[in-house]
């Protein structure tokens, strides 16, 4: 019964298990600077308040994306996802450049997380127009937001 | 197939966009502040350590609701949610306010924490009883429940 | 409805239940630290540390942990999960200990969390073979993985 369910989840686990990929990646690199360099140097600082700063945002990604994909459609919400781990890998870069150069601020991935947020919106709302009217929007709005998500490529 | 389980969840669905909205209106006091001040001054420590504290106990916050609404009932689970919403926000509001004062401790919404952990509880055992006695106490635990979940108004 | 579903992730649930028990006494030991020594000494330095470390990865572990038992099989999920639940324990006394002692690194339980891993990869995998081959391989994969998961033991 259960491999109904996953049937529909299972682009959002790939996701899943990229992001956690590259935590790893992340934590691999604080605890390498972290020897290396005595836990005091400026690099150090900057590797691990890089990682800090990802790991603040982890679970809300995690919650708006699994929402999204739960709520409408999984193809729209595990792509968005993948665009996210891109804006997250070069914002951990970007921390991890020269000292001279100034650092990315706290906030980032706003557009992503925002359409994964009015995907989860437009999911609950449709699944109450459907109760209360039985008019099924789905597949149009399913259709749309597929169109969507590739305008988050955009830079 | 799948919307046949969204029906059962998306009042958590909604508790949890809130708190990605609460998390992202925290995420912009911190940035602004660190901004405005150049991250060294008393009052961007104290913005960055509330959001800091937030973020530490989200995750188990979101499991605990989730857990609690998926094996007992979303409503009780999504009110209780609510609350723990507006205790974080008082918080994080009590952190930012005079220097002066005393801040606020480390653990905050405890109570709201262990009556989601205590609802997990009882649907867990509620389905071992249904699995080898046969008795079905799900309804009257879900109506009792949902009475209990007022009593967390009480200050 | 929800209960087949429940049925099938009742020990995700405890474990998670267990994690956020864990979770608290670890608030509450750096809640007990920064009254006593008023956030300044080297010891409640060490305990917030520590705390941050175990909360930077829980996110982490439970998407892993629930894609694995989702995708798989919930019993050696909740197992490994309960294994990586006692390093997490062992990595934080590690840290409260004597002072001149080194600390431990900031990664652990990678064992484990390579293990859940594999899980979901396995799972994946194997549901993209029933889907175009038509092969189910997942009680056989169920047996062996129950079984592997009992060498992670090996200390």
């Amino acid at each position: 019964m259960l491999s109904v369910v996953v049937e529909h989840i299972f682009l959002l686990v790939l996701v899943t298990l990229i992001s956690v990929l590259q935590n790893a990646f992340f934590a691999t690199k604080v605890e390498r600077e972290g020897k290396e360099h005595h836990a005091n140097t400026s690099a150090f600082e900057r590797v691990s308040c890089a990682n800090r700063n990802c790991m603040d945002s982890y679970p809300t990604f995690l919650a708006v994306l699994w929402c999204a994909g739960l709520c409408l459609n999984q193809a729209p919400a595990a792509f968005s996802g993948l665009i996210y781990l891109v804006a997250r890998q070069k914002y951990f870069v970007g921390y991890m450049g020269q000292t001279s150069q100034s650092t990315p601020g706290y906030v980032f991935g706003k557009r992503v997380l925002s359409f994964l947020f009015l995907m989860c919106i437009v999911g609950i709302f449709n699944l109450l127009l459907v109760r209360y009217f039985g008019n099924d929007f789905k597949d149009t709005v399913e259709t749309i937001t597929t169109a969507a998500s590739a305008l988050l490529l955009i830079p």
